[in-house]
């Protein structure tokens, strides 16, 4: 087995499959690529995944792309610490909160982040805020579901923790950008609106290895 | 076995079900809902799906929704004639393509499709005429690969051919609307562009069960 993971400092898709590796107990080499160096545009990169995105994973020769294509694969080659359920039922339900992360916060954590981060706010300011409003409405059910169970599909942590795990952090360090302050975001402060959403994001925290998939240049 | 697919005329995501039972050659109740009606929205559909949506998938008593889970669900319960192949690696590929309609397709074919459905043309030409381009631009990937065989993932029809399907038809029936007349979409004409994807798409309307699936409002 030699897994290598190519990732990028902040990339939440990236991030999802560094928690994957984490938890399931893989070894693998991390490949650090530097965004403003342009190192996902190289030709040897864009040999491995014609688009020139993260997180893209190779184990030996083979080559797969997609952040939950990745998690498919891994969890299929490496069942052990199964992160997609052991029945067809316990599947069906961790796919469908994947896909749910998917339909419902891809979009409007982007229209949140990207703007923040790229210091491109400006007549967006209404957009961003609705946006929230959507993350809001999703989290509160999130939260309604993790009063019941430590992790959001029982006892034992799943791909659905580890999909949607990634935008909080991301949406907390958004949130607190000084051009964000006049905005209000509707799902802030998040520890008094989901106490039990928190609780969860604290759990992901402390797992074994988290530190290793914290973006580096957050540290900074 | 006692499967009901809850799915509305013209849903592609509701579609990508339909052709999956009848490549994977399960029995099924069709349950039909006229979104006219809003008999998604009623009290007893709320309960097995809360957001109201198509497709939803039950079987006995398990219920499942969000279209890529449901197949993900059928083909491991179902395992005959598989969609997402046999390997980890097969896997992986497949579920990779799944993943990359979702994220390069699915909403530029929303931005082409609901102005031109929804009568709401006016003032969004210029990002219809851009969708369409970012549509093309995809169609191209696939024509290449689909010159090299009958389906996107080799001799076997797999998820990856049933999860962009409907896009094309949707496609085609947007573009023939008279509104599309003076945008030229860049995707049309699909025979002309994309021989190899124009096969494939006539490949997969002959697939027997074909015409259960296809939404019956088109035909009137």
């Amino acid at each position: 087995m030699s897994i290598e993971i190519y990732w990028g400092s902040g990339s939440t898709f990236a991030w999802r499959v560094l928690l994957a590796l984490e938890v399931k107990q893989l070894p693998y080499a991390s490949r650090l690529l530097e965004f403003s160096k342009k190192e996902h545009k190289t030709p040897a990169f864009l040999q491995m995944n014609p688009r020139g995105k993260v997180p893209t994973l190779k184990d030996g020769d083979f080559v797969v792309y997609e952040s939950i294509a990745i998690l498919q694969y891994l969890d299929r080659k490496y069942p052990q610490i199964p992160l997609f359920g052991t029945t067809a039922e316990e599947s069906g339900a961790i796919n469908q909160d994947v896909c749910e992360v998917l339909s419902y916060m891809e979009e409007p954590v982007s229209r949140i982040t990207r703007p923040l981060f790229n210091g491109e706010l400006a007549g967006k300011e209404q957009r961003v805020r609705e946006a929230a409003e959507v993350v809001h409405q999703e989290f509160g059910r999130y939260d309604v579901r993790l009063a019941h169970s430590p992790w959001l599909r029982g006892e034992h942590i799943s791909a659905s923790d580890i999909v949607l795990y990634p935008f909080l952090p991301t949406l907390l360090r958004a949130a607190a950008k000084p051009a964000a302050e006049k905005l209000n975001m509707a799902y802030m402060p998040l520890s008094r609106h989901y106490p039990h959403l928190t609780r969860w994001m604290t759990a992901v925290e402390a797992l074994p290895g988290y530190a290793r998939t914290y973006p580096p240049h957050w540290r900074q």
